[in-house]
């Protein structure tokens, strides 16, 4: 048995935190796996992937105010794209995320959900779901 | 043979830096596994996992510090909880740590060690060890 | 079968981002493992693993300036060593990358490569490269 799977999404803004939550579980129903490791996974190097709120919608509207101001668009920047904010942020935010399944689920807290973090939109996405028996 | 595990621990700091080795080592120990990967996941949005020196307290000192003054509480923040600046830190350190198990012991360099990080304190919170054989 | 495998390498600058593709290719090559994952791991405190871009080498350029620029050496650190700026560059670009095997190949996306990321160089250091079939 092995799982991967490349799903497509789109994004609107500049910057954007899209929820991942329905993909996963349809990866994880596809797996048919009910104890392993789920691996998400963005190929991008303007993107990433996070774990963060799902309840209070004000959270991502601090979050990316938060990152705009602390790692803004240097003028002092030579990359000629001019997105090398993107790939900042895109770096300490990470490319991935490494979730733990058990019982049949995913392990998540309370207030957590998987978000696709675009820096560089908006733009037509992939990410990749990897699902390990074990 | 599957191996996950859920422990807990109590924070008393707003913000704090609590190492894990202890934990790791039983959960090396109930695994039985040799040669694999250990998963640390923490289900929590304002707290994380993360890598760090084991030896001088004062990095940990530092380190506090520095977060402290590049990802402060924000006056524009808006979310009612007044926590946004935990769910900053906790983005950017990570919610999880991937670890090489080989020859029986979990793979550290002479001066590491997990650490659970509190950025909003102090609080009940818990974590999840998953082993994988492979 | 198990595959683990201590690469070596050198750095010469006191902040540096090396490219491991030749690495990991020698990884992947001599696990056979044509479906799983490949976990890349830094056992330092002051380095790390990042993903980012491959083809403009202006991104390195641009991804170091902000770095130290947003991560300075603060005149209120304490710890002995005067590194400490490294340390919080390395816990927050994580110690460690997992990538994706599929179908012999690892899962990138078109601009991606990984780096091996010198923070406190010039110094000899290693990653170790694990690879799980599944």
């Amino acid at each position: 048995m092995t799982y991967v799977r490349k799903f497509s999404l789109s994004t609107q803004d500049k910057q954007e935190f899209k929820r991942l939550d329905s993909y996963l579980n349809v990866a994880l129903e596809e797996s048919g796996v009910s104890e392993g490791m789920m691996f998400v996974y963005c190929p991008h190097t303007t993107a990433g992937i996070t774990i963060n709120e799902n309840a209070d919608p004000d959270v991502k509207i601090d979050l990316g105010r938060a990152l705009d101001e602390t790692f803004p668009n240097h003028a002092y920047f030579v990359h000629m794209e001019g997105n090398s904010d993107g790939h900042m942020k895109a770096s300490l935010m990470g490319a991935s995320e490494s979730l733990i399944i058990h019982d049949g689920k995913v392990v998540f807290g309370t207030w957590q959900s998987v978000y696709f973090t675009e820096f560089d939109g908006p733009r037509q996405r992939t990410f990749y779901v990897k699902v390990m028996a074990g």
